[in-house]
């Protein structure tokens, strides 16, 4: 069929359905038998979190979305602010204490937190005896910049290379005395 | 501070944890007392939820992320597949009958389903007598195509406007013979 | 060096400047010795032009950049509008008129047109006896969509994906009675 | 008519001939009546010219397009490189002495450069008696790094913010020994 070629719509995946649902449905014990990576945030020796990265296993590319286990007494990362990607956090399980612009908030299981970007700078940390479970979504696009305000740096993210800067080394060429920079 | 101004980076943006908190922060009570949105699929009559955007309501604008609640005997839409956008749901509460590329599958919570662009075609219902609640995540990309395969229709979505063709009237210009058509 | 890999910034590319002219150079002499690819356009048999792409010729891929000659009589395509992409043109040698809205323009070298996405629609045509030669500049986005208005068609092009349909079979979904559709 | 609105495919913009071909063409003779900015390089004080965007002039937001004008004996800009942005010189009149990586080539008339994103790294300088005038045309994307390889600085974009650093200021985290860093 003519129309079949015209967005390579597919044709129906298999025939067989354990292996479709095996493909594109993870069920909560599946879930809880992921692995999951040991993460430690490059810049946080204490920002400690096991992530199952539940679009990875299932082909998402367009997003990032996340299983995240905490364990007491440590952060999901180092306290920053993204300036081009969103991201938002959906607590599951535990007792969780957020750092929006240096206020913090206890939060537990059906709070939610929505960090747009452009602000507030965050961090998130497990202050109870137990393991604190969230769902993490967040952007992923080709070009980011982030903020480590508590460190002075300043990160450039772009198709997969990063730079990290000091915040006391950016200079803004427009905001020179006499500018006349422009686009192209 | 010249850093200041380089990204614009917000001054903290408040020192009033209660009106920074009521932006970014959706409690689960004030999530259960959203009044949601009762939407209808444009295409299937049976297609009812209440959709409560908690991304909307936090201000996130890269994806879109929803807790939606599916009445007993109601689907989630009508039959589709996207072929730019992802889309994933993960169960809450309730129970959930997903039918990927014409297989059903039954789910419960703390189930997910990945659904990246291109495929499966797919569409959920709630089979129980209880609410179905589910977390679902979506792209919001500029440009998309979806295939309601049931109905032979195709939905072309570029910045906001929305063309709706039957597929039986698409032809591929690049398959006719001799075709030479190409990129400028 | 750490830097050096940061953004893959690449060593110089040869110590061989004949090498490196070769790659990114093309000399008057060069460009009037390329083959050039004979293209007509597949909804208008009259739409005839030698196409010589000088950017994909040095490894441009963010927009395209051609010297095309059109011979007396020919058009340089069918008349069309984008809605995604910009377009415009220089004319180096020759006359061309150029239809905007079905207005008719006379052009001689020297003379640019510039054709925003969304409109006026346009077609060039060469009225003289010699050879038209243009530079053509124009977007190379991964999603546009077209319509070419006399023959009452609509060009959807998604990465690579050509659809062509009948402007006469596409609605407007939020247009209809009661429509409540939106973004996900 | 339902199609009409389905693009906001725009009536006919106009029925009176002079205000459409004011608004989309610019002869020669309005070309070289224009006034153009005149622009200092911000890194290069010897980086002179006189700028007519011709783009700028006609709508067009996708790419740039702009017959420059370089006086004898200065260059066009910095010696940069862009790594995410391409660009490329059509030589209309006069000499030009283009650098790439170091390596210096003599263009006249009828000359083409191809710069594509990453490399080489390149400036313009005019060795003759005359002006040397170009059309040069390059992206406008919403991101782009470039370097200024000769003064050790790297410059980010990100839509209208522009931060300048010392290449000697940058690391790469996932460069560091042990690092797990990587994406959301």
């Amino acid at each position: 069929m003519a129309l079949a070629s015209a967005f390579a719509y597919h044709e129906p995946m298999s025939q067989d359905p354990a292996s479709l649902g095996a493909r594109f449905i993870l069920t909560r014990e599946a879930i809880e038998a992921m692995a999951g990576a040991e993460k430690v945030h490059f810049l946080n020796a204490n920002g400690r979190r096991t992530n199952k990265s539940l679009g990875d296993a299932t082909g998402l590319t367009g997003f990032g979305i996340h299983l995240i286990e905490i364990p007491p007494g440590a952060d999901s990362t180092e306290y920053h602010v993204h300036y081009q990607e969103d991201e938002c956090v959906y607590v599951l399980a535990g007792q969780a204490r957020v750092t929006l612009d240096e206020q913090p908030f206890d939060l537990g299981p059906g709070d939610f937190v929505g960090l747009p970007a452009g602000g507030p700078a965050h961090v998130f940390h497990n202050p109870g005896p137990d393991v604190l479970r969230c769902l993490v979504v967040g952007g992923r696009l080709a070009h980011d910049v982030a903020d480590y305000p508590r460190l002075g740096k300043r990160l450039y993210r772009n198709e997969g290379t990063w730079n990290l800067v000091d915040l006391a080394n950016v200079t803004d060429p427009k905001a020179a005395p006499g500018s006349r920079v422009g686009s192209k």
